[in-house]
């Protein structure tokens, strides 16, 4: 791919297996309410966790493309089972954009957070079985203890929104009973789905654990990256969302506005 | 496209959204042993049932035609979103393809099998939302009174591997608890990942509820159908079995082997 001049008001690219990423969203129009954003989320194709790592290069390189194709001037993988499974492998795609995920700045914020070290992770099967939250941790801080844990039903209970409900807290209990038995004083939520079970998760963990959501911290990455290439909006008119989705299942409308804390507007369909 | 002659020993097409099928495959191999099956599982993008009815006739039709490219003598649409949802449209785009669902075959063993015409059905949400269940068991016999319940989370709970799981056990119980109490005395499994969880429904549900599975029944249709057409393949060797998937993410060949009964063999990975 060619690269072009990016400019200022270029819109940034943020993708997701579904809707999840517009947590992440939410958090980055807060931060730099001048952007403009494009959205993708890949509904006719979710979820990612449960996929092999050479499917999800290609989605992942796929929805990449779908986003530069609209003139993006950055990119935020928003899946945590994109950035790791395939974070290296889209930035070795697209050279010349610059590209901030949810793992390291989430990382960041961990070991910032923790006294003990002792810290725990909970991701899709895709992402714990990368390792890269275990490697990024390590390399911050050498003497981390990572303790991770795969809960593969939790996307689907979100999803079906049961975020108060006794089968959502047996699971919970079942993920996160041996995380707290290895006495982890910081738990990484590992996956954009996993803020909407932050009161069932409190109800279950010792109060003295923190928990940590990558929206934030990535907002803040993506801001100093943005700074650093001198590609901030400046200053005037609220930037334009535009959400992109490959279908539009049933609670769509519902999942969305949840997530994103507002309604949705701007939608369009794409087939894939 | 332009129909050319079928062959007895052209293979049956047979697909899904994933491995669920192969629990058809298993009761067509029973029946049928001299047939040539070519199964396609699309691994890449199920499950179908939580998707959109757009995106599931999409989705079929091209798994119909990657089938058909690979000179198939009739089809055999496993996937029950994809029947409910999908197979009208498919039947219209290939009108040429004898086309066997497993909705019809399961409807007629469930009045046959019910006294009371008090049926139970579960399914996914797609297959539920589409009410074709409904429509062919009240065509069937009119007084028939049809209770349906979605199961969204039944498909990755089987995925998981947690046939028996306190937690299935309590979905089992949440889902299937009201269609007891409008005590009925049959209950269409209609998705092919149920079966795998045979035991845990016998262990909830009273024991006069008969289970009607539609495997044996879509077998003998399919048996009926190409006896007509004249397309059996006559005695002789035994049938190939080649299986297509999109995808193959962990435990797959774990999942197959436990749908099939015996282990996978010629999976052939068609990037979708």
């Amino acid at each position: 791919m060619t690269p072009r001049s990016a400019c200022a008001h270029d819109p940034i690219g943020i993708f997701d297996s579904g809707l999840g990423g517009l947590t992440l969203v939410k958090a980055i129009r807060k931060l730099l309410p001048n952007e403009n954003l494009i959205y993708f989320g890949d509904l006719a194709r979710l979820p990612y966790g449960t996929k092999s790592r050479s499917q999800i290069r290609a989605f992942s390189v796929e929805n990449t493309a779908f986003l530069v194709a609209r003139g993006i001037k950055a990119l935020v993988i928003a899946c945590n089972s994109s950035a790791s499974a395939a974070g290296n492998f889209v930035r070795a795609h697209f050279k010349h954009l610059p590209i901030v995920d949810v793992i390291e700045p989430a990382v960041q914020e961990a070991l910032a957070t923790s006294k003990s070290l002792r810290i725990g992770m909970i991701a899709t099967c895709a992402t714990v079985e990368s390792g890269m939250y275990e490697k990024f941790l390590s390399a911050g801080k050498s003497k981390t203890h990572v303790f991770s844990k795969a809960c593969p039903l939790l996307v689907p209970l979100v999803e079906e929104g049961m975020w108060e409900d006794a089968a959502t807290d047996l699971m919970i209990k079942r993920y996160l009973g041996p995380l707290v038995e290895q006495k982890i004083d910081t738990l990484i939520l590992g996956c954009t789905h996993y803020p909407l079970l932050i009161p069932a998760l409190r109800r279950f963990l010792p109060k003295s654990i923190h928990l940590i959501d990558s929206a934030a911290p990535t907002a803040r990455r993506l801001e100093k990256v943005l700074t650093q290439k001198k590609l901030r909006n400046g200053a005037g008119h609220k930037g334009r969302l535009e959400i992109y989705v490959s279908d539009t299942p049933r609670q769509f409308t519902l999942m969305g506005q949840r997530f994103l804390g507002e309604p949705l507007n701007r939608v369009t369909v794409v087939r894939r």
